[in-house]
């Protein structure tokens, strides 16, 4: 399906991501570094956590009079700046899209509100393959005009099916994977080829209730709200770097399947809002907690 | 586009609403009216307006068993209950599906929720016509398998036009028509034709910044909060019985399009939460204001 | 301190709070038994768990023109309408303002709101008595004309501590107790002597983080909200009935301290709604979960 | 009333507030200044309007290392840097404690919180003196052990009471005014000798039901959200730069009672929030619109 904005500002940026040991200075060192060689910045947000000593950073700048070629940014900015101060940095161009891999199982809810983005051109990234260890949504797929591949999983096969994932990821030149209410554990191998670029929906707030069936146990303890939550994921199940949560208020008049209904709206939501500051290259994550910029 | 939920329970169940001038009696009177039929009562919720003296009330209940025969229902409570209480009262039963219609013009956010709920049997409705004056949304609406009529409309032919959506929406029986951000205000007349059946989302909250650009009016105030609100429409303009609202935080950072962008969320499920309210005939409205049963 | 309010509108109503297996007919038999006996109801609510086949009702009426004498209405509720529908009840008169304690530690904002809202007249109870395990708030409940008892606990003398407590509370006719942030686990003891009657304020969105240190836990766990849950208290810590909950967004930002802060005001706003839906006897309690009327 | 916190850890560090046309190198002429003068930045945020223009700074340092003397800085800040950028700023110190009037009506609730925190020790301020126009409130202030001054006005006195007012102020050092739920419309006249100086609780959802009784507004227009909007006080009624909002959710259910009950709890965490995010020194205001920083 063609994108139905018609028109999108591709803007010429570049982002740098940086953290790196508080000291005086960076700041001042890392801002002059860009204005020297003409870089309009636009965006700047930094961030020190003082109980860590460290400092965080996301610069973007302009860069159309930028002085130094893109292809020697990374270079010139690790000689002269970064060695200086220990920082470890990665570097971004806006104009590069991110590729996404959706992972599904039968529940639409979550696929369609990315579809919905993507189609509305609400996002910079491109889409080109969906997975799923269920055929129910590849209807889904189609009318959306995305490749659509089904890997069936069985706990004697999930080696070779996940090989068979990693091809076809590796085939779409795939940057990051969404689990869009993917009902599959992970493998630690698989989740190895993708540092802090899988990112899952939780239908809990955590760490409560983690594991399997959330809405059955918030329910059972009666609780007056609940949440969902999406977060890198990491070998420990449920236990990775927190990226967005929400919640929503409920009573003694829900049941379970009122809590799944109201869940659902809360799931979609915040995984969305977890892609779109991946996308933007809003998140840095450091001992297993994100910052994630305005 | 084929339901993806392959099977749901259609319950075989009646619906009254009930309002009335408040007396002692009235709930025992209804609900010894069913308990003598023998209509299995599954939902009862009463709300007393102590100030304007009003009774209100949603009761459902089995038909499986039920003595008197649906077609005689509203005659029998008509003259055995109503009457004596005074009792303004709508009766609906489970099975008969609404039949919906969406009006959109370019933006596609809402549409697509509405769409995504339908598509995954959500909700207990019929969606056979969209009704735009754009052509923008009509891919969208051919890949989700609905008819889509293309109505333009300009200040001189506003009467005319709206005759022609008024006869699409006879042809194709509808019962309620959603709004879902269609931007052309609609005439009394048209209104006339559909008391309280016609939901609209309105992107501000209401009744601060009703009329045009409202993100505008909330960024140049510097509001804290933006919030959505969908209501019914009426002869005056954003001033219907609200529905649902709700609110998300925002901050200087914000500029007007950030405020769009995450208005959008917000609009759809605010939207999408009156529609689910009205198709469980959970809103009785009274003085231009509504009561939203749970 | 005298309150500040100089009239309170004293209502003379009774107040049955009512849970039974769900039957047909319950609703109507005991609406007929205040109808009949010129009861005029000022307010019903009524829930059904479906699942568990539940009734839980709340109804409160004017015993002005009320035919049986108060004194009576337990027994005739029981002999008439109780035992046929094998329903478990309790009756309260709103006259009758349930006297309190408070157990403080060291922090002052709970106790400074549940105090400001007794001084402005905003709860219809008594406190007469202030109890702690450190003399830190003995100023502040000088400054409200409270009592206050200081009871220093260790490991070794806890048993013989409580039971002073305990005859401390039976002096003052103390009905329930409140936990405005005291920091002492309580003994099973102590507990048994007021089933939900002892309400406790945990600072987390329960049930994460139980136990001791939650602010820095959460921190460490990098979640993006945090919550304070109010609930009554039984033998299993921080397990009892949950009340009410209530949750703040929080950044990257955010460190422990600011946690702290942020959570105070959770804390407070949090206990005090469950000291007032306590206080209003719209709690009940099945299967360790509360139906809280609204 | 002694502060009941035994030890607050005096901070000695100076900050900043500027705002200026946004161009490159304003951040990294700060952060030079500060760093060559060896002032170790503990605190810095920074924000581009990138509509209007306009850069807004917060930045804050330790002193006791740092190389210019407190009574020198802002005229080496203003030579050295702000005119060169056309830097307008206000400098300020941690350990110069602003004092604060609270004046009041009837209500308590909003002054308790206010006092519950100063007690407490939370806020670095002075409460010296409580200027009311009805002596309801004599007996809190006493408790605390804070002057009390009743002025009462009317509409021929207003301009002579409120010089008494201004006279008192000064008397006491006052450095801004708290409007802790006031029912007097300051005139023009006063208002400007407190320009960014006078905070006031608004208890509603601004702009929506502006002026008196919005609870009753709000519950005739059928609101499904109250709100509460502290704003500094301008010539312009309810119409001044926003500080700080929120909300809680309403539904049929409430009347005006329970609006005015459920109002209480956000006025006075809303007018606090302001109050702190005042005394913090982290709003900027320009064209009516605050800048709020975390």
């Amino acid at each position: 399906m063609q994108s139905i904005r018609t028109e999108t500002g591709i803007r010429n940026t570049a982002i740098l991501l940086i953290y790196c040991p508080d000291k005086q200075g960076i700041l001042a060192a890392v801002t002059e570094f860009l204005n020297e060689n003409r870089g309009n910045i636009i965006y700047l947000d930094q961030h020190v956590d003082h109980e860590e000593g460290i400092f965080y950073m996301r610069v973007e700048w302009e860069l159309d009079k930028f002085a130094i070629p893109r292809e020697k940014i990374a270079d010139y900015f690790q000689t002269l700046i970064a060695q200086k101060f220990t920082i470890k940095f990665s570097l971004h161009f806006s104009d590069k899209r991110p590729r996404m891999a959706v992972f599904v199982s039968k529940m639409s809810h979550c696929l369609f509100d990315i579809l919905s983005r993507y189609t509305a051109g609400d996002w910079e990234t491109d889409i080109p393959v969906i997975i799923s260890n269920h055929d129910t949504l590849r209807p889904v797929a189609q009318r959306f005009g995305i490749d659509f591949h089904l890997i069936e999983k069985n706990n004697s096969n999930k080696a070779v099916q996940e090989q068979k994932e990693l091809e076809i990821l590796k085939q779409y030149n795939i940057d990051f994977v969404v689990l869009a209410r993917y009902m599959q554990v992970l493998s630690d191998q698989f989740v190895a080829n993708y540092p802090n670029g899988i990112i899952n929906i939780h239908h809990s707030f955590l760490p409560a209730f983690a594991g399997a069936k959330p809405y059955h146990a918030a329910h059972e303890r009666g609780v007056k709200i609940i949440g969902a939550t999406s977060h890198y994921v990491t070998i420990d199940l449920d236990a990775g770097p927190i990226i967005a949560q929400d919640v929503v208020r409920i009573s003694h008049i829900d049941n379970v399947d009122s809590l799944i209904r109201k869940g659902r709206d809360l799931e979609k939501i915040v995984l969305s809002e977890a892609v779109y500051k991946h996308l933007q290259r809003k998140i840095l994550v450091y001992n297993n907690r994100t910052v994630v910029f305005n």
